[in-house]
């Protein structure tokens, strides 16, 4: 999600995140492992920081005030804060001391159920969560955007349709019912684009020629 | 996040949701790995769904329209759509051919230059937003809101705190420059609640007992 300043925190042992484990399920950021700063405190960890924030999911009497993450994050980054996230051990969480010292306590809101998300869960989560709240990235478009066919295309491949249904005997004239009306709401749902109306005429011309027995005039 | 409809495509083996780490894995999630569905084919997962979501990061040619999730989940949400999300293998992603029957592909707005998540990291975070689209859980209060002191007991205190101040020597009543305007905006931003008025007179009190040479009167 963009965010590159990882401290851990007490690790169990110094340069773990240097550990063949570790730089193998970071993927493609190593980047991140590269700049971990490991440190004995969490003081020493929220250095800089102005608000911070807990991830915490049973309840602490006396701690901060619990909010969700899509609730309270947009504010913190409208006013430009300089935001934390702490999270404990997978295990065990974060100690109440720790929970204490923070101004708010995250809570994603899962299915009461179930409680609380693998840490790893969690930290994506969070990490997304702030990264829309500071704008978020673009999503890039797989297909270029289409381009339309105006209303005039769609009603030449209907008005062309209806010949090849009348043809074919799918379409009584007379007796049409309500099927036209019907291709008509079908099409202009579908939204057709440009390319979409040659492959409809397509269709419409290969029909005709097989009903008359010529070969297809693509 | 509350999804308990699991389908494995083609599993690499049958029965691999049983297997020991599949359930080591799930954490408290054993009555999805209960429910899961092994079938052959996409299509037979797909019965009864009305739209169809690839989730993709490679573009494809011809593929279906790319959205972030936030963006068109909710609308989905709202039209009452039965809706799949469909998730490759964590090595290759989805085939195109998978692709190009779906609805829609969606596409977690990650920092470009790393791309694609983990697949448990993409499961959750589509499945959170989906479930944020369909309404959300709630997030249960860690502590009982608090009750706001009114601002005649906050000017109680500050009243409190000049006096004391004085005695024991830091605030000047001659010279008393912006100290209590500033005690004022600080005890007002903190919104102090009615038990923390109770505290702030008490180390008022201390002090002046302190200063008056007295044991503390708590």
């Amino acid at each position: 999600m963009g965010f590159t300043d990882l401290v851990l925190v007490a690790p169990r042992s110094a340069g773990l995140h240097r550990e063949a484990e570790a730089v193998a399920r970071a993927s493609n950021a190593l980047d991140v492992l590269g700049g971990v700063r490991e440190v004995a405190t969490l003081g020493e960890a929220l250095e800089g920081m102005t608000t911070v924030c807990a991830t915490a999911m049973t309840p602490r009497d006396f701690g901060p005030p619990t909010f969700a993450p899509r609730e309270r994050l947009p504010g913190l980054a409208a006013d430009g804060e300089r935001v934390a996230f702490v999270f404990g051990g997978e295990r065990h969480g974060m100690r109440n001391d720790d929970v204490y010292r923070c101004h708010l306590c995250l809570s994603i809101p899962t299915d009461p159920l179930y409680g609380s998300l693998n840490l790893a869960q969690a930290v994506q989560l969070v990490a997304y969560e702030w990264r829309q709240a500071l704008g978020g990235f673009d999503v890039e478009a797989r297909t270029p955007p289409a381009a339309l066919a105006d209303a005039m295309a769609v009603q030449g491949v209907i008005d062309h349709w209806e010949r090849m249904l009348v043809q074919i005997g799918f379409l009584d004239p007379g007796a049409p019912k309500k099927l036209m009306a019907r291709l008509h709401q079908l099409f202009h749902r579908a939204k057709l684009q440009r390319e979409e109306i040659d492959i409809l005429r397509g269709i419409a011309r290969a029909a005709e020629a097989d009903k008359a027995g010529k070969p297809p005039s693509r």
